[in-house]
């Protein structure tokens, strides 16, 4: 009995004081057990492999109360991406300084992880709640911005760092082709950060899709740029003659990887419309979401470009296969992919915080991080302006020939502007540097990740600033993507609360909404406040002016660039499309 | 010109051609490929990752077809884990015999990925949907069978084969703690098939969750047995002392993993009623499935139970936290959570499927397999018929203390044969005998798989045969868990379709409704369809009868187990628990 007794306290010691102490924990545990045993032991790495994703979710809660505390508290001048960063960075240090390399191995950003785990669900998320008529609206400025953009600027940003190792300062050197691999790397924008602050302060639908779609579709570009370089690596140079093939390559794996998409999407169209499968909703939600997933790995697969894949299934399954599913599908898909894009948004972030300590074989040259943060921007420069204006003197062209005289620009100075200024990089680039090859690897990779680490922290602190200062207009009340969803609603009395919507009892719905009204009200003083409040009192008392200003707006832009396509396909759409792959064409709306 | 055209051409051959055969593609690619360049080279890793997520995405949707083919049709004589062993095996037979071993390295089962990815989902939801008054009603015949049952069925297969490979027949030497630890991996019970079948059925609820609640809570029972045997292993012969040590190791790690559990979900509770949280549903939704997923990962870190931790955790959330949350997220929660079961439930049977052929080591003894088969039954048989004797025993000597003569049986002898034969292995099996050690590691793992195969195979092919033989109940419009999301219908005029809920537009809902009865009620002729069409006139009749007579059976054997604690934990659950940590007591139920 005393045996017992003291076997089991002293289980109790072994066993429940490892979970008192989080870090504490991991060298005592990971010390004794040398490295062969530590790949051997199934248990041992099972309880490293648990203790990194308990720290990794434990990171993502951090990250999301905060977000919620930021949006609480309407806080604008620190972004939770920012602090998403700095958590990582944070704890990554920490890791990286206790002993043991266990949790810091099982911790590192890996790029396979990033393209076949994170990303998906955010381009999918982006093709179904994408707000299709705004987007084929400015489809030619979003085209313009993402390919012949990125291919400026990552032209521009490969002959900078060409010429700056050439000149030999840090014992660098680059051949063209790898400067313009890191070019390639560096020219993918981030969708995340800036459309969640766009979000926050509903900026005008117009420069919203815009940024929003460029940055969707230049990730797509700068792989496929990436991958052309990576293959032509180590061969003879390469002439005048591959940079037309790398363009030819281009156009064809974008236009392949379109139709991939969009056939997957059909044929999800049709298995619902001509099978009973919607009388098993759980049965029809995993479908969906698998048939979504084999579009981009498939793509991928075939050596194409998943994103624009899946980006396009995205837009195909909402367009069409959406109304042929269950209401119970329609609304599980909806909130299954915006949770899935949430924590691999969130994730993402965490993750490059974490990889700026945990990632051992970085070589950190200070002079070429901050040439290449400089050359970025110029690259960026080059890339908007010039092409912003080509755009307005197309229009203008146009309408001189139609015989309107007087017109406004396409994209006037504040949307090139703030175009400039929502060009922060992310996980893609991250993600890519993963696979530059040669000798200067680390300090390539490790360039990268401070020059992205920088725009996020840089670009995305200061937005809020830019948009005032560009006088964007914001509040407007737009349909774009972010609040789609409030046709879900299941709570009959709704009351618009401030940015978001409130889905609580009614009981309760109606008393925080006070609460938290009063609570603005009476937290005047900062401009931002300000800015918001009148938001929040246009939101509650319904007025939607700036809605019809908005349409107004985008109609004409329309009239001038691409009505008759746009009419053509609609009406083929809803004469030919719909009728075929539609159960019942006046169920959708 | 002629070039540009030219490249294109033989890009197109290179690129597109890839997508055209899926299987032909992969040898082609890999073969030219060394192994060190293909762990250097993250663009060729990159594409057949892909290729290998694509294949069992596929998968994974060919099964979830099956399934609801054979739903659809009524097919009772197949189930779908069979199939997707099959496409498993099938798929796996196609890979193993391809050249090139990436994709069969990617698609191998990996021990990690089952705990860490695959497991959690399924306990999680299985806690979320639980019928709470059913499960704790019978929580002392579910611990009886899952804890000594477990105990004695792991000791008897332990024997069994320790007295076998005594024997020399196959040469093979097993030390007795060894064999008991191959005995622990197959005591674990899979609570998946059984439960698919059971609830397509409508089994009687007490039997349901009877067998419900045993093989949930196995599965950690068997965990922490072989994880103690692992930590003897290698070390002097253990003695009886031991043995008790064991036992209240095991006593200790289940009461603090429940703890664990409970903690983390009454957590959730108070942060959910103290913080402004439910505005952001989308955070909110997050949060709770980390929370969940935290309690899993610090448990498991903690050397304690993940499995019994979630599912508590999972008990405590639907008890307390749902009740403070949003109704988003309500909703979002629970499809979340039960697509991502579905998903990983599908997803084990075709990976068992697969590793029957992907994984390399295997080394098949015919003999020692077929022992093993005929002992886990023994085992089994031995677990089950004295334990249920016992609670019998138990229950009349009670009865008779209060002056009650004649009493029915606490598990009649019925519900002995369905439990015995419930007794299928799974997955946690397989991915515990993964971290066997010593000289025979191949053999057991060989072993263990292909047995766990064939109980899927066997006993679950039988099941639907083995019901009706017992003269088991079915049909029973029980409410334990499967039926429980009815609450969040979102259409109004819901009509029962046999089996399923049907969520499409109503016009569509009554036709399909009405041409699936017409359906069924032409093809008669078979017993099976014959008692389905019962159940399914029943349920579209609403009557309830059999509810009623569940009812009565559950209290009376409730009266007789447990109502003391049970009363009290209501109280001062209604009283105490409920007003702090509810935000609105009078919102729940």
């Amino acid at each position: 009995m005393v045996s017992l007794t003291y076997s089991l306290a002293s289980f109790l010691l072994k066993r429940a004081l490892p979970g008192g102490d989080l870090y504490d924990d991991v060298p005592d545990v990971s010390m004794p057990v040398d490295d062969s045993l530590e790949e051997t032991d199934p248990v041992t790495e099972e309880i490293f492999s648990s203790w990194a994703l308990f720290i990794l979710l434990f990171l993502l809660g951090a990250a999301l109360w905060s977000s919620y505390f930021l949006q609480q508290r309407r806080i604008k001048a620190i972004h939770e991406t920012v602090l998403s960063i700095f958590y990582g960075m944070v704890i990554g240090l920490i890791i990286r300084i206790s002993p043991g390399h266990y949790i810091q191995d099982a911790v590192k950003f890996k790029s396979s992880y990033f393209f076949n785990i994170l990303l998906p669900p955010i381009i999918l998320n982006s093709g179904y709640e994408l707000h299709q008529a705004n987007f084929f609206r400015n489809i030619g400025a979003i085209l313009t911005f993402a390919i012949p953009g990125t291919f400026i600027s990552a032209l521009v940003l490969g002959i900078i760092l060409y010429i700056w190792t050439w000149l030999g300062l840090e014992k660098i050197s680059l051949t063209f082709l790898d400067a313009l691999a890191v070019g390639a790397t560096l020219s993918a924008t981030d969708p995340v950060t800036i459309l969640s602050i766009f979000n926050a302060y509903k900026v005008d639908p117009k420069l919203y899709t815009i940024i929003f779609g460029e940055s969707l579709l230049n990730d797509a570009i700068s792989i496929v740029m990436f991958e052309t370089c990576q293959q032509f690596h180590g061969k003879a140079n390469a002439g005048v003659g591959s940079f037309f093939e790398g363009i030819g390559l281009f156009l064809m794996t974008f236009t392949i990887s379109l139709l991939i998409g969009v056939i997957v999407g059909v044929i999800v169209a049709l298995i619902l419309k001509h099978s009973h499968v919607r009388r098993y909703p759980q049965i029809e939600t995993c479908l969906v979401l698998l048939f979504a997933y084999e579009s981009y790995f498939f793509s991928n697969g075939c050596h194409m470009s998943g994103i624009v894949s899946l980006l396009f299934c995205g837009i195909t399954l909402k367009h069409y296969a959406y109304y042929n599913m269950s209401r119970r599908t329609q609304i599980a898909t909806k909130y299954i992919f915006q949770l899935l894009a949430q924590l691999s948004e969130n994730f993402i972030f965490i993750y490059l915080g974490l990889s700026l300590f945990t990632e051992v074989e970085l070589v950190f040259k200070p002079m070429l991080i901050i040439v290449t943060f400089i050359s970025i921007c110029v690259a960026r420069w080059c890339a908007v302006f010039p092409l912003s204006r080509l755009m307005n003197w197309v229009i203008k062209k146009k309408a001189a020939r139609r015989g309107i005289v007087s017109v406004p620009d396409e994209i006037p100075y504040s949307y090139q502007m703030m175009t400039f200024w929502a060009g922060l990089r992310g996980a893609v680039g991250v993600a890519l540097a993963m696979g530059i090859q040669g000798e200067f690897k680390s300090t390539l990779l490790a360039t990268v990740l401070v020059v992205v680490v920088l725009t996020v922290i840089l670009f995305g602190g200061t937005t809020a600033g830019m948009l005032e200062i560009c006088g964007i207009k914001t509040g407007c009340v737009d349909e774009s993507g972010n609040n789609s969803d409030d046709e879900f609603d299941i709570e009959t009395p709704r009351v618009s609360v401030p940015h978001k919507r409130n889905d609580g009892p009614p009981s309760q719905l109606y008393r925080d909404g006070f609460r938290s009204g009063n609570a603005s009200q009476t937290s005047l003083g900062n401009s931002d406040i300000m800015l918001d409040d009148e938001i929040a009192s246009d939101d509650l008392t319904g007025t939607s002016s700036r809605v019809s200003d908005a349409a107004a707006n985008l109609t004409f832009s329309d009239l001038l660039t691409s009505e008759d396509h746009g009419k053509w396909f609609t009406q083929f759409d809803e004469q030919v499309l719909k009728p075929v792959l539609l159960d019942s064409p006046a169920n959708q709306n």
